[in-house]
């Protein structure tokens, strides 16, 4: 797939502006405050099965090498462990490590009845086959949902999933919590890898969508998303989605999460979306912001599926 | 999901006809021939295959009940497999049967090295869970491909599933051998079952189509049809595509087999398809005829998948 180049040759098409003194009209949608409120819900969980069980429910992080991005998000799932007083416990592998590391990594927290939940952060390195570690991981205990035989379960019909992916499942927790009807309406996801833009897909057909994938191969991406009420944003291309690409009233999700130089920030960057926000917000009945939007529930997310996985695992309701 | 009834409203609600003097525009795409050709071919492969091996490829039909469709379907099968030199076995089991009889008579194929392709004729009774038999197909044998882990696989982007469901693989096969591009172009799959709708949408997706999925909860599908270049009708509804719902130049691929009373034919019915063919073909540019299109090149299908099972268990290239 090479959707970044295509998209970004949509990108600099630059479609026209609106005038700039259209006013916003969109309801931001506050991940950080619905974030929030799960969290709230799963600490009381936990401490309700801790009081009951004596146990809590546990996560386990792989992280291969130091990838910035991916220290980032590490540590921010850590923290929303301890906040929700989820046991976490991480291993850190060398950049150059084998697969046979990774896999007896994956194999101590298989055999470990105090974790329920095992994360492998992506991107890995290139020398490791990230598809045959996904699937190594035991099916009750991946909390992201990325094996095959999950997501084949998301795609049926009559089937029931484990786990659904988090960043979707999170979209969808953004949708209904903010009152927007998805039955029914046509849905637009742009991008397609496997773990936002497929199971998103999927998961809205799941909610009776009418969903439409725009990818690289797309001819006339801004055509087909303007036709959409629910937009998704998952390219991974700073700014692709300009305000002429939407239906006026159109809900935009924004999945992206580009680093972009800013001396002015902390690290030297800082993170804007797959969105044009400013325009899109003068267009779009509501929209997430980058920061702030889908990335907090995505982490909620995790936590919740860590909870259901020792749920299921200590049999307690 | 009650996809019949929704249908059925949408059709009642009868779209404007074109004048009956319009003449026909589309090529026929003759599944029969494309069929016949495909199989030539598998029955020179297997000839190769028996001379170098000693083995043929060998398919087990799972059957329950004496459904007069599922026979119907069933003798196509073994005939087909016949005319291809290729072994079959057929279990038939009592419409009363219990679960635990289906899945002795799976492990018995399972065992049986001179079977390379085992089928559950379906629908299954109603009292059968369908979905934990088909689970317990062995991959390596799940010539129709309707494993969760295969469709998981069909789904995912850089996973290769071992097998692609019939009836989808046929579809592809028809667009490819009538010259039809499918990559950058707006499909329109109209179904989403388990064994058509939705391996086909994700098999459109794999060859880079924009695909939506018109189903129960479509409001107009009508519409997003007619934005289609390629339609797959697989809703099990006679008649449902209208010309009106056709763009001018559509390829139109008529999965369904919905029998209709008639007194004048053999059995006392005929075939009809989910497209209402004397319309479309005055719109379309190419579509498949009810019978002899899809129908045909499915059963072929089923016969590769055999062959290239045969082919992998006896490491024969």
């Amino acid at each position: 797939m090479n959707s970044f180049t295509k998209f970004a040759d949509a990108f600099q098409r630059r479609t026209p502006e609106l005038p700039s003194d259209t006013p916003q009209t969109a309801t931001v949608i506050d991940g950080r405050a619905i974030a929030e409120e799960i969290t709230s819900g799963i600490t009381s969980e936990v401490r309700r099965m801790k009081n009951s069980t004596g146990n809590v429910p546990g996560l386990a992080l792989i992280m291969v090498g130091q990838g910035r991005d991916s220290q980032t998000y590490v540590r921010k799932k850590l923290g929303a462990c301890e906040e929700a007083g989820i046991q976490s416990k991480i291993s850190t592998l060398p950049e150059n490590c084998t697969e046979d590391q990774v896999l007896n990594a994956l194999s101590c927290f298989h055999e470990d009845p105090s974790i329920h939940g095992i994360l492998v952060q992506l991107p890995l390195p290139q020398h490791l086959d990230e598809g045959k570690i996904l699937n190594s991981v035991h099916l009750e205990k991946d909390v992201d949902g990325f094996h095959p035989i999950n997501m084949g379960n998301l795609a049926m019909w009559g089937r029931e999933p484990l786990f659904l992916p988090c960043t979707p499942k999170g979209c969808i927790e953004l949708l209904i919590r903010s009152g927007v009807e998805i039955s029914g309406k046509k849905a637009v996801v742009i991008g397609r890898s496997n773990i936002v833009g497929l199971p998103m897909s999927l998961l809205l057909q799941r909610h009776h969508a009418i969903v439409s994938v725009v990818h690289a191969f797309t001819r006339n991406p801004e055509q087909i998303t303007r036709e959409a009420d629910i937009v998704v944003a998952a390219a991974g291309v700073p700014n692709l989605v300009r305000g002429s690409w939407l239906k006026p009233g159109a809900v935009v999700l924004d999945v992206g999460t580009n680093p972009v130089k800013d001396p002015s920030c902390e690290y030297g960057h800082r993170l804007i979306g797959d969105v044009c926000y400013e325009e899109a917000s003068r267009v779009a009945s509501a929209i997430t912001p980058v920061p702030g939007g889908v990335g907090p529930v995505t982490v909620a997310m995790l936590l919740l599926n860590t909870l259901e996985s020792a749920k299921r695992a200590y049999n307690f309701t």
